[in-house]
């Protein structure tokens, strides 16, 4: 496609669209405005900062109410320490071009992405590889045309300090995990030292990207979902695998990729783990759980694909990686979650650093008896032959295995260590039981992990369709920001303050409401249309005297008549879920 | 109270057992404990991370659901030049002193505390006072009783470079407030020109402290809600002021204080307006609405009460504020909450540093018709005259009163301004009328602001109560973290089984649960107790049967009996407080 074409493509693409509604009815917006903006970071406004909240909800309740997850709320900073043990320090850096002339700069793997080299290929380059790639692609600053200098790794955390000792060095978490890491101590007592369990925390996150440039996908503060589920590696299996057994996960094999195709496989989670296509249940269990938030969210399966990460894709980290993709208007496939095996990495990792002993006991269910050879050497005899060397000859012979000493023995009688010769009647080479009750071992994690301001985007996206001449945000019911808008016919007669009440009565439900009585009724209909308003709820003159109501529905556009009294009962069926909307009364014939 | 007596107070007191609970039962606790900690940072656990959330939404029920408040989400790092107009870098600092001997740092105005000088009246002082004060009252180091060095002041915001350009300061913002007058401009487009309208900011804002050190009543990181409502001066009414209209707030009024007393005097919300105790009706919802949270929290309205704070000790911003505390064990009267009146002063700040104009039209319902003596300079006369110059001349005279003019030409028949001699037959003084149709002003905001892990600390302790010898955490229903536990009454003959399969049914209506089959149905409550679990239900042989539970109260240890198949509608019921524990079956006598 010509640049020229691209950019027309751009200006009436889903991606504007969507941003310039986003902004007009308060869904979200970049921040600091009035200070010139600072890019990388949005406001999510009263629509917004509802639809995030409701999205976030969903993902609690498959995970945390449904599956018993915990969840936790810690710091976005925290001391430097944790990101040295956890490898950020050394290894959370982009390359980074400055241009010699406007001094402006860039991210090296994004330059070298428009001239074909992938990111996570670019990523594992020397500074050396990137400077030749840019001389050999002739790459030159976007903005002045300028040339590039040196490139520079440069740390994406944001760093600060903690208190008023300039030594106490503090970073913004660039993700949620390591809170939960360096606290599975605590979460072990809490869970009276059984696994397995998860931790969950969603929150705020940090990345000082170079040049964020592409809204809500690429932020410098945003929301991640971190949930990292912890098991015994021996004990991996799932106790709800048989409940996600038949959901069909789309995923775009290593092996289809290694061949430049990208047609997904569509397995069933069944399949996956039988062909060890995924080779952990409980990361399985995960993806099917993520598969199923997508659902809930608007996004059709077939436009939603786990991707199985190539060996040199995956963190260093991760022994088994997929990424889980929405396909969206502007930017393609982009990914929304990413479901790692990380094996026993952090925990080892915060242990060495620590200090702390971070293992967990587990006993045999039955006491292992074994058997092993051992050479214990007969002081008795040793004292005689090397009197105040005695100790030392037998702590010589103690180091060599046992078999070893006992093929000498056999073969010449004897047998020479450290010097000191040792002979037969000297050590006795035997068999020794020992039980073994159990053992100390460093539990597995699975992590699925999900970018909460993505999954907004996406719902948003998804949500946004034309109908006749007007925009309506047709979300699923249950993340919709206002369930239901209360207007009166006309702000007179009466039709107001009942109107109000009406409200008031819902909003007493439970309801997240919505009062408006501002312009003629088709006027406000298309407004809360365009807001994603779910149900519209009207007062009219015959309200005030049969106390029945019209329901318009925002999809359909068609509406029935129900009384007052009924509201509550039927609403709360219908936002469980439990009615479709024909149910809420007598549909009028328009 | 002597020293040792205090620390023997403080060994046994709500603070020591209500943290060693919270840390054992997961409540919260002191962050990164494996790597010696981290001052003034907590995590939330499983259990904790719920009951703040349920705080947080009834806070959102009050403000958002209930009165239309909007809500947004912005971001916890901001750019400098925000916290520059506010003024927070010249002002948000503390004094600082360091012991010359082991270098530790202290905040001089806590120390000063400790000598009867209160934190306000310290704030205040220059830093010669400081150092003054310190050396009247000879005050050493705690630690190691070394000599302090000159005092200064620490900035307590945690600062940052936000991208890779060194000049771009940015700081953790240490309230959410500023987040919302920045986007004043953008809400008032979404709220479509009207006013008034509030919006609330629920999220992590950032101090760092020099020494925290009392839990969670002074956090480095916290969680603040700020309130901004923005209203026209000339309209202050609040529509639902009926509403509250007969609360009764215990405040301590600044005259009461200033005799060296506490005594609150009781007024309803009516009477504090009409005495004009409090000046601004929102101001005065508001405060109605911190007591009842309060209330609704679990504390008594005798264990609240709202300080109006004296001149001096106002923050620059605001020309009437009240501080809601709440009577703790350990600290006594601690703030909760902070109401104050902040007229103009932010959107003045930000417009002045912005250069952005963020006044707001008002229409006047009758446009008003003004009359003005003006003094026109007659061009034709003063040409002849002036030639050339005749344009100075005037605009010399445009310049001059009109009623100067008149006097003047009335008492001489001319004026001489700038040089030139002006007659009466150059210049026409007259009445002239103009319709002023509307004007533009700068909205005053009233802000109520929440300290969310005060709130959570304040429920915690007031939930904490000893019934026999056990401990029980009575939380008010609709804040308690976990509604419903489901115990077999033993993991046996399929009771286990059925025990899954009711939690399962609760899960997915709604609920918050938790599964217990560990140990003698007699430890499961005394634990479930001990966590604020609301109720218990117990499956047993004739569950099986019968089809049939017991329904056990925390409070009260009474159990009743009930199908499961009524478990759901009879649930619901009683969460949303529209039933009572005797409600839900038989009683079953013990």
């Amino acid at each position: 496609m010509s640049s020229e074409a691209k950019s027309s493509k751009q200006a009436c693409d889903k991606f504007v669209a969507v941003n310039e509604l986003a902004k007009r009815r308060g869904f979200f917006w970049s921040s600091f405005e009035i200070y010139g903006g600072s890019g990388g970071f949005v406001t999510y406004g009263p629509l917004g900062s509802r639809l995030k909240q409701n999205i976030e909800a969903r993902l609690r309740d498959l995970m945390v109410k449904k599956v018993g997850i915990y969840e936790m709320e810690s710091s976005v900073i925290a001391p430097g320490k944790i990101f040295e043990a956890s490898g950020h320090v050394d290894h959370f850096k982009e390359p980074m071009v400055e241009c010699q002339k406007c001094h402006i700069r860039f991210r090296a793997d994004h330059l070298l992405e428009e001239k074909g080299i992938s990111s996570k290929d670019a990523e594992k380059m020397t500074l050396e590889d990137v400077k030749a790639e840019i001389q050999r692609h002739e790459i030159v600053c976007p903005d002045c045309k300028g040339a590039f200098g040196e490139p520079t790794r440069y740390l994406t955390m944001f760093q600060t300090t903690i208190g008023p000792y300039s030594g106490a060095v503090g970073y913004g978490r660039p993700e949620a995990a390591q809170n939960i890491f360096v606290e599975f101590n605590r979460l072990f007592a809490i869970s009276r030292e059984r696994l397995p369990f998860g931790a969950i925390q969603i929150g705020h996150a940090l990345r000082n990207e170079i040049s964020p440039r592409q809204g809500l996908i690429r932020l410098r503060e945003f929301t991640i979902a971190d949930l990292e589920f912890f098991f015994d590696p021996e004990e991996p299996n799932c106790e709800y695998i048989s409940e996600v057994a038949d959901e069909v996960l789309p995923i775009v094999l290593a092996e289809t990729r290694q061949n430049d195709q990208e047609t997904p496989t569509l397995l069933s989670v069944r399949e996956a783990l039988d062909k060890k296509i995924i080779r952990c249940e409980w990361q399985a269990f995960f993806m099917a759980q993520a598969k199923r938030l997508l659902l809930s969210l608007g996004v059709p399966m077939e436009n939603q694909r786990f991707i199985e990460k190539l060996p040199w894709e995956k963190a260093h980290y991760s022994s088994q990686s997929f990424d889980q993709e929405v396909l969206v208007d502007r930017w393609g496939w982009t990914e929304v979650s990413g479901h790692a095996y990380r094996t026993d990495f952090d925990l080892s990792c915060h242990m060495k650093a620590s200090g702390i002993d971070m293992t967990v006991y587990k006993e045999y269910p039955n006491p292992v008896e074994t058997e092993e050879l051992v050479a214990k050497p007969i002081l008795s005899k040793l004292g005689p032959v090397y009197k105040g060397e005695a100790a030392k000859a037998a702590a010589a012979i103690a180091k060599v295995p046992a078999k070893e000493v006992q093929d000498a023995l056999a073969k010449d009688g004897y047998i020479t260590v450290e010097g000191y010769k040792v002979t037969k009647d000297q050590v006795e080479v035997c068999m020794q039981k020992t039980t073994i009750r159990g053992k100390r071992y460093i539990p597995h994690v699975v992590e699925p992990s999900f970018g909460c301001d993505r999954l907004f985007y996406v719902a948003l996206e998804y949500a946004y369709r034309q109908k006749d001449d007007r925009v309506v945000l047709s979300f699923p019911r249950s993340i919709a920001p206002i369930q239901i808008g209360v207007y009166p016919l006309m702000g007179k007669d009466g039709m107001d303050t009942k109107a109000k009440e009406v409200q008031r009565l819902l909003a007493c439900e439970g309801f997240m409401t919505d009062y408006d009585e501002a312009g003629s009724i088709g006027r406000r209909y298309a407004r809360a249309d365009e807001a994603g308003v779910q149900l519209g709820i009207t007062i009219d003159y015959d309200t005030l005297t049969d106390g029945t109501v019209t329901i318009r529905d925002r999809d359909s556009w068609q509406q029935v008549r129900t009384p007052i009294n009924d509201l509550p009962k039927l609403l709360h069926k219908y936002f469980e879920c439990k009615a479709n909307f024909t149910d809420l009364g007598s549909l009028i014939k328009s």
